[in-house]
């Protein structure tokens, strides 16, 4: 040990992470995961909203270097944490490479987006909130980005229905969508596009003229899980903006203690 | 550091836990937490039924000691583990009071419970998971221990029924009850009574025929999260094996993004 | 079914939860629980941080009803989601009590809280988050109030570090206060007073010369978790501002899959 | 609503799931999710080993129909959970693929699996737990199978002990490896690799001479998670038993709130 440093600030450290590694093999991701970072995400009726993400930063580590300098994707994480978006994903990318000295760079961000709504008859408003995620990674080869959105929903059962002589069980659900796309949308957009495709959507704030309202458009209206993902699937095939897409549709089903699940992925020929 | 024992074995190593601390600071809990161990639960149908339990620990540590020794709880919970029921826990407080040199000693174990179910029409049979909780704590003033069960049900909305053309919001909830008690009972039985005081109970195997029945069941019998709690409440005060008790229901609100809940806590006179 | 009201939205609608109850039971808490929506705290550096709660929202229910109203803890909720803090919880508890017409009312926010903290050799600034509670209930009998905070530290182990050659097992830990108090006091000083009762404080962003300083400060500083709270104690009791206090510490001990524990709670007299 | 069945059992239901869809679109997986069972699995040393699992069951659905039927999926799981392991997956699948009449059929398990160890100098015995996960997928083209195994390790960072005048810091971490491979292998062995790729390894239960033996190698042995997971694969890349594996080290840092994280992904040629 008697080549370590001593306390003396003015000795120089041995960089442990640049040394040369020989076991020869390349590390496709290393970096930070599960910080929890304050952000500012750009929002399509307010400008922008603060909200709390957790993120996760990866670059890759060429075989013959022994580690990667974890401090700087922190760095890169704090200047651009008030301006985050869709647009900017790239932005940080390049910046991510340039710091860590990589050839490809992975991004994630998940937080929870908070839209105003307005209850069905009352008008009442309230705040929803929806998890969204984005993604990026860019390499020799280009960029590869996706928008997710989480869209909590009401589904009915429509053989619970068909075949009960009154009511049908109905539940909350949940519909990830992922996408990938060649043009600008807003989240909103897309959550909205969701929530027109299962049994009713979901509101923070309902009064009992809403309540009526809710039940009988369910009522009116049953969907099995298989059903939401179709729907959303058609939609979604209809607008080319979105070039791939994953959708996955989960009912927390009121007659279990299990989900009812459902996944469809299309990427445009 | 010349004080440090080097690495021969035989060197006697410095017990510094029970070197004496002088903050004069008594601790109440120091021990183990959150430790996964499979365990072997007494069951009233098929005699015993093991399963995989979260584990936490502690004893009191008198202000002049610094430390307690971690690795006896271990010890203690492999000695016990084929063989937890309430009728035991007593036994595990007192072995831990002891090998602990303590005054308190508290156990705490969370578990899934399985029961085998029969669907109402077509007899179809399956398991259903309860998550259950035995906690005990012993001093100088006796023994206090509870056990807790976490039962899924299904709810359906009196008010959504009543001001709604046809159907009626539902959703599935969860109703956890602890119990302290002056004679035995079957976790089973505490089940049971939870299920017959909720829309309707739920099931992991339902064929259609008994999907008709359990949509008409619960749309026969709207219950508000409040009626639930107390629909158990007067079970538990009609039965005086029970000397007190708290109910928590939970419902996953179908048309929200959040719970309704609602609470008592009871203590017989 | 003749007595529903029809589709008309000018039928009245029955009030089902203002129905007459004739069990008897009183309801503890009935409310919302895990509702999540942001809100602006107070802050001690920047006036305001804005974020995201997990919200629960109770009040007690008189035997004689049926049931709450829950679209009003959201209209309160809202209302006062731009001013949270602990000083404004009377004010949010006394809204709940007017508009659901209650006795008691509780409140509940849990929330992620950033401050800027700077590296302690390079200086390097980053955002840590601390997960803050704010808890209050009001009956006849007047409020009560609790303020609690998260705070990750490090602690490293004064036996490993003893009977070891060189070396000695340390890890993340968490310590969570919570606290009754008599006068105004910052979360941020709450929080640094924990973190100058561990082995050393924990950072988002440390460059190498920092690494070096935490380590060896660590090292220089062993602390068993029972010894993190009495320390955090020592420093509580001799602060007349908290009335009553409660600390956990938790280790995510390096050598184990599971967690030591210690826990304090205090009343002054 | 006149064409509904009425609530005589004798009526014939109509199975809504078989009707036809007309949007044109194939389902790529439906099923259940989420749900909790017990199982008993093959077990190195002692035949066998009875745990609890939480399964998601999928099939694929054709354009032409409009459901799935849930029920069947808790059947086959009812059926075959006494006896789960790599080699009874393909087995579960058939049955998954006849009973629902379905092209494809996707399974997946993840249990908490529990060996004994003992301690390295003491000798004293105890429960470890690893999470671990059995995923299969057949379709026309035949079977596609993994098996993961999440390894709880210890781990010391080479820089900190490199440029710290004593002392080294150290933390929990865990590896995740799933594997595809070409003949039998027993998941012991897998762990066993695992945890000869690390600082150290863990245990449930250590006594003080253990202590002092597992902070020694420790700190004879740093290294960063980059390390690990380029040890991991040095040692898969040996064996030809594996055709393709994914490791993930992640290490709860204990200087940080977040973790440190590498991820290899390699198919043999």
């Amino acid at each position: 040990m008697s080549e370590k440093s001593t306390s003396q600030p003015e000795a120089p450290m041995v960089d442990v992470q640049n040394q040369e590694d020989t076991r020869n093999i390349k590390i496709d991701k290393v970096g930070v995961k599960d910080i929890r970072y304050p952000i500012t995400v750009m929002d399509k009726n307010r400008e922008a909203q603060r909200t709390v993400a957790s993120v996760n930063m990866y670059v890759d580590l060429p075989h013959h270097y022994k580690g990667t300098h974890m401090s700087r994707f922190i760095e890169v994480l704090s200047e651009h944490r008030n301006s985050i978006s869709p647009q900017r994903i790239p932005v940080i990318l390049s910046d991510m490479k340039k710091k860590l000295n990589a050839a490809t760079a992975h991004l994630e961000l998940s937080f929870p987006y908070f839209i105003e709504k307005t209850a069905p008859v009352s008008g009442a408003v309230s705040l929803m909130e929806y998890n969204c995620t984005l993604f990026g990674q860019q390499g020799d080869d280009g960029i590869d980005q996706t928008v997710g959105v989480s869209v909590p929903i009401t589904t009915l059962c429509p053989c619970s229905k068909e075949i009960s002589r009154s009511g049908a069980h109905n539940q909350r659900g949940v519909v990830k969508v992922v996408v990938r796309y060649n043009k600008f949308f807003w989240m909103e957009d897309l959550i909205h596009l969701v929530e027109k495709s299962c049994s009713c959507e979901v509101f923070s704030l309902l009064k009992r003229s809403d309540e009526k309202f809710v039940t009988e458009a369910a009522y009116d209206n049953p969907m099995f899980v298989e059903d939401v993902v179709r729907e959303v699937a058609v939609k979604l095939l209809a607008d080319d903006t979105f070039t791939w897409f994953s959708i996955a549709a989960e009912n927390f089903e009121s007659i279990h203690n299990h989900s009812a699940y459902a996944y469809i992925e299309h990427a445009r020929q």
